[in-house]
């Protein structure tokens, strides 16, 4: 998802300076968590002009009908129940997958199919870590990193060194040959802690360390490991990487403090199979005057391997799913096509995404505007975007017809990894806003399941993508292009 | 602990008719839920008479020295991460106790000993849950429920039925039979919804299920199992009995709704071994006057066999130790003795509070006030009691010196389960009311760690109990007796 920044994305990261490392760099993931109706960051209300202010009553027509259905919720429920976690490469995925087609041709889309790509198939296998001293053997609730190599099958048995940031590692650079690090850095913001999972094995081996433990990036635990991708630096020796628990991070720490020697046996089966076939699902409400512009609306399909992926993401294929029938059940079918996607491999390798911008390059240009729902299918608050100044000013109106719900904000800087692609293809994108205050307690957890999704919140959402899909690709004139609008200046 | 009713407490609660079970019974689990500083069913405040009044200024100095300090919190945590959960019969509570007495001795206090009692010695095994149909392998998680038989090595294979309470469960009587029953009834107040765990699993075998699996009794839940004790009906057969967490209950009933076939695997290992010996911990700061007459200051040293036992109740014990030290330290010697007490074995045999009542049953009219901490300890509200119309209104005054810091609340019905033996013979009993509103989150779970108590809020609970022990200790006369105060008309 977004805010779990892809391997693609966390390869800009990881090239692009310490900046991102800065412990007050502004982080646009901090600016998300908000809980009230105030949007930080959001651009000021605008007064719709009449081309869009004449779309209020259909939008108020798709808002009152989506709040009265429950069903995205429902289907997302039967989806994560029925299949549970769909990492690329497992069987779960592509059953979920081609359980999506056959529901997309029930519900009557048009052009349904799946769009092949290869993924990676990371398999997790068997592991375990186990606190051998200072004082009892304890099991360490862990969850490996993606990505990660495994250990022997005896594990790796070695002391301990604990710290809080990179800045400690550095200092501790002579004691950690040949140990085990434990990163305890506490939750800041997604866009700073993260950098630790994305980097800290390939910084602990650099200094000689033999496996990397990190305290789970998590604004809450409850005894509750996260997972999440690492990248290896090519020039080092890659270590087994696992996630500890924040209680267990910090359990540690204070032995530390204490002067106690801390010994851990970690055993990691982690291993990396060939490639394998998946693909995109598609399904599409054609255009009645422009069927080859497109607008598309998704989520991702994929999941890391733990819990239901109910909050990642499918409830955002879900939604996204469910704004298409509903303009389809209300009989409103736009001058443009509007193209549900719901995405393979966003977690570990972003395939899906790239596929299909490289399968539809050529079309890029008829590609007016695309969204993918993945910060959670919580309450929405509005929209962010990554679009031209002409764009932008053209979205604001948009959002100011959702000003009944509460959804009005606007802010610059959106869009999921999976339409990153086709961003950098000039193509304007964007994702919903929500209220992700509890996001990253559930985030790549055995915790994320349907319960942890609220069916009104669901409705609302599904609203909130619908009027923008509809109006988008409704307008006269396609969205405006050009160099994306970066402050809200 | 108190909320999670000893086996003595469920044998009365058992024995007591359906008016518990009554969904709208008051509760008084759910008043103690409070998050301001409002205290359902408090006595108005008072102003107290000149002999109490005369101790302000000694409060005074006994909390603003408490809130210095925050070794109760690093205690608790040593203690915790140092022995880990300690169960009845542990060897880990056994060096804990020892543990405690040595650092009792340490502290200088007085007559530091331990007074032996029997326990139970009930041990988890391995155990596992996995759903075999109807349409994935998932694993369950899952504990056992304290108390329970285990099932045969190779586990209990069978159809689920999942009810939400006990009246669906005879509504489907004729279904049971040979099967699983899974009791998802959501959280209610602790009171009312601990009934399933306590009489589930017998209640089922009546109908001639085969094991009973029960949603967590929790108000929150990370896919978090949450153990505790059963009560088994001796005219049935002991059917194995596991918690499943909030979120897989909710999957197994959307599967049942959806008419899903549901199959469980369940492995329990559990097995109760002969009784051990054990000893509940004892310290005191003898009286200046009257050093035969005792105040009780207490919490439970054992825990479940699940996180660390740090809020249930590492953190009680903690605090009660704290507030004797602090005394000393001051150099308030009150008349009467301060008797510091760790009890062994309170969450699944309660022998430890018995044992002492038994042992000291010639002393007990002696025993002028018996306090245990045992609902987390968190921000102090004030202080429950279950004592006298007298002494009630003594300790009202004694409650309006810690006005200032928000801890005045007069609460009727509070004394933790090891005082209620105590209770029995007349003592007038008391617990510290809390902010508990997350009490429920972690109990009995592997998160029940040090993280979540807060050293600045056990501080002052450290003010409060000995503030509390202090004037009760010295006031000229003892706490006057008599049958206890139940209305706060
Ligand atoms: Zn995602
Ligand atoms: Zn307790």
């Amino acid at each position: 998802m977004t805010r779990s920044l892809s391997i693609a994305a966390l390869t800009t990261l990881a090239a692009s300076t310490l900046a991102a490392q800065t412990p007050n760099a502004p982080a646009r993931a901090a600016q998300l968590h908000v809980g009230s109706d105030t949007v930080a960051g959001a651009l000021p209300p605008v007064t719709p002009g009449p081309t869009i202010a004449a779309y209020q009553a259909t939008v108020d027509r798709i808002v009152d009908a989506a709040v009265k259905d429950s069903t995205a919720w429902k289907r997302m429920a039967e989806l994560t129940d029925t299949f549970g976690p769909r990492l690329a490469g497992s069987d779960a995925l592509e059953k979920a997958l081609d359980w999506v087609l056959a529901r997309m041709k029930d519900d009557g889309l048009q052009n349904v199919r799946g769009e092949p790509v290869m993924v990676p198939h990371w398999v997790r296998g068997a592991e375990s870590a186990e606190l051998v001293t200072p004082t009892r053997r304890k099991s360490l609730t862990i969850l490996g990193l993606g990505g990660t190599v495994g250990t022997p099958p005896n594990g790796i048995t070695a002391p301990v060194v604990v710290v809080s940031d990179f800045d400690e590692l550095q200092r501790r650079a002579a004691d950690v040959k040949g140990k085990i690090v434990l990163i305890d850095a506490p939750f800041v913001s997604y866009g700073e802690t993260v950098m630790y999972r994305a980097l800290g094995a390939s910084r602990a081996a650099k200094l000689g360390a033999v496996a990397m433990l990190l305290r789970s990036v998590a604004s809450y635990s409850m005894n509750t490991p996260h997972t999440g991708g690492l990248r290896y630096d090519s020039t080092v020796a890659r270590i087994p990487a696992a996630a500890v628990t924040v209680e267990d991070a910090m359990l540690m720490h204070r032995m530390q403090q204490r002067g106690q020697p801390i010994t851990v046996t970690l055993k990691l089966g982690a291993h990396v199979l060939p490639d394998v076939p998946s693909k995109n699902v598609v399904g599409e409400l054609v255009g009645r005057e422009k069927p080859d512009e497109i607008v598309i609306v998704s989520g991702h399909m994929d999941s890391w391997d733990v819990g239901q992926g109910a909050m990642d993401d499918a409830g955002g294929v879900a939604v996204s799913w469910e704004a298409v029938k509903l303009l389809k059940r209300l009989g409103l079918t736009p001058r443009r096509t509007i193209r549900v996607v719901g995405w393979t491999n966003e977690e570990n390798g972003a395939r899906g995404g790239q596929g299909y911008a490289k399968a539809h390059a050529a079309e890029a240009a008829k590609h007016v505007f695309a969204m993918e729902s993945d910060n959670g299918a919580f309450r929405p608050l509005g929209m962010g975007v990554t679009a031209s100044d002409s764009a932008v000013a053209i979205l604001r109106q948009v959002g100011a017809l959702l000003g009944r719900m509460n959804a009005a904000a606007l802010t610059l800087g959106g869009g999921g990894t999976d339409v990153g692609p086709l961003a950098q293809l000039g193509v304007p994108v964007g994702e919903p806003e929500v209220d992700g205050s509890k996001y990253f307690w559930f985030h790549h957890t055995n915790a994320d399941t349907p319960d942890k999704l609220d069916p009104a919140d669901m409705a609302k959402l599904v609203g909130v993508i619908a009027a923008y899909a509809y109006v988008i690709a409704d307008l006269p004139e396609p969205l405006p292009r050009g160099t994306p609008r970066t402050s809200s200046r």
